[in-house]
């Protein structure tokens, strides 16, 4: 979805910059790539970057917990049970929230329990301005299904379809709702805009 | 290193039984693939198939435990660290092992710490004809690097390059020490051996 979500902001003329974890994913030759691995990695990459941006998609899946402790070497089987401790790790939509300036922000939800109450939460939590709704089938999968929700909890785009399609028409609704209203007037500029 | 083992052993005339893990391999198209997913499903599937087969590569990396419960839905964060109880899984080789009648086994060890030692133990408990030791720079990677070890302790082969290349050696060692020993004879039959 990722790709998907940068390829789409490509062909709308944005300057895109992709923050992504460790996956087998080939990303547009137009958008600039920073690697990153854990989930505080992404925090520090992203907080680097938002500044210089007008607007956040937040795609990823961070791991929300980091084990205690990391065995420096592999461990071997003692026959009894283990006990792994783990922390959260920051929240890292919400801290960069915490920072905006001018920046809009999309965020995901991917919840398997009331997803249309749990987004609109989330989208408070985080300070989102929309919050794309998907659920677990859309994991390691050629389509996509999402509602988009927005601060008052309407849902204001429903897409189904593979995710490249989906990813456009998110896109298009951001670039009507989000990047033209920030603009201030609807007029169409030739600058490009970071996403 | 389990599709190249699965090859190498398929050029040697062998019929070849794959039980794999979800991995985003392409096996031989001449072996029977057999999918699992947990270490209980490789278990299972092993141990049905295992009585057909005049031996057995255990080149599975199996999670060694599972978690004692597992959530139904996502769990949401609540700013409280947790506590995952993971038990052990059991043990695929030793089981087999124990159960083993005319059938030849080779174990795979990789360990980070006194590789050659552990690899011994391995292979004492796991009662495998020979263990084949590598580091964690076998993992995600084209190149292998390996020393075959026998049940006396001796190392009795060492290769290393592309895992295609080291699994060919693997087996020419295979074919030559138990193979061939299994068949009482050294003499080469047309028949097919089940691997």
């Amino acid at each position: 979805m990722g790709r998907a979500l940068a390829q789409a902001a490509v062909d709308l003329g944005h300057d895109v910059v992709v923050v992504s974890g460790p996956v087998d994913v080939t990303y547009p030759e137009a958008a600039t790539v920073r690697a990153v691995v854990t989930t505080d990695e992404l925090l520090a990459a992203c907080a680097e970057t938002f500044p210089h941006c007008d607007g956040l998609i937040a795609a990823a899946a961070p791991c929300d917990y980091r084990p205690v402790r990391v065995a420096r070497d592999k461990m071997s089987k003692t026959g009894a049970p283990i006990e792994l401790r783990l922390v959260e790790t920051p929240d890292v939509v919400a801290t960069l929230a915490a920072a905006k300036t001018h920046q809009w922000i999309v965020g995901f939800a991917l919840e398997t329990e009331d997803p249309r109450y749990r987004a609109l939460v989330k989208l408070e939590r985080k300070q989102c301005d929309l919050m794309v709704s998907n659920g677990p089938k859309a994991m390691h999968a050629i389509d996509n299904e999402v509602e988009l929700i927005d601060p008052s909890g309407a849902v204001v785009g429903a897409f189904a379809g593979p995710k490249e399609v989906v990813a456009a028409e998110i896109l298009a609704v951001i670039q009507q709702r989000l990047v033209v209203a920030s603009r201030g007037t609807p007029t169409w500029t030739a600058s490009r805009r970071r996403v």
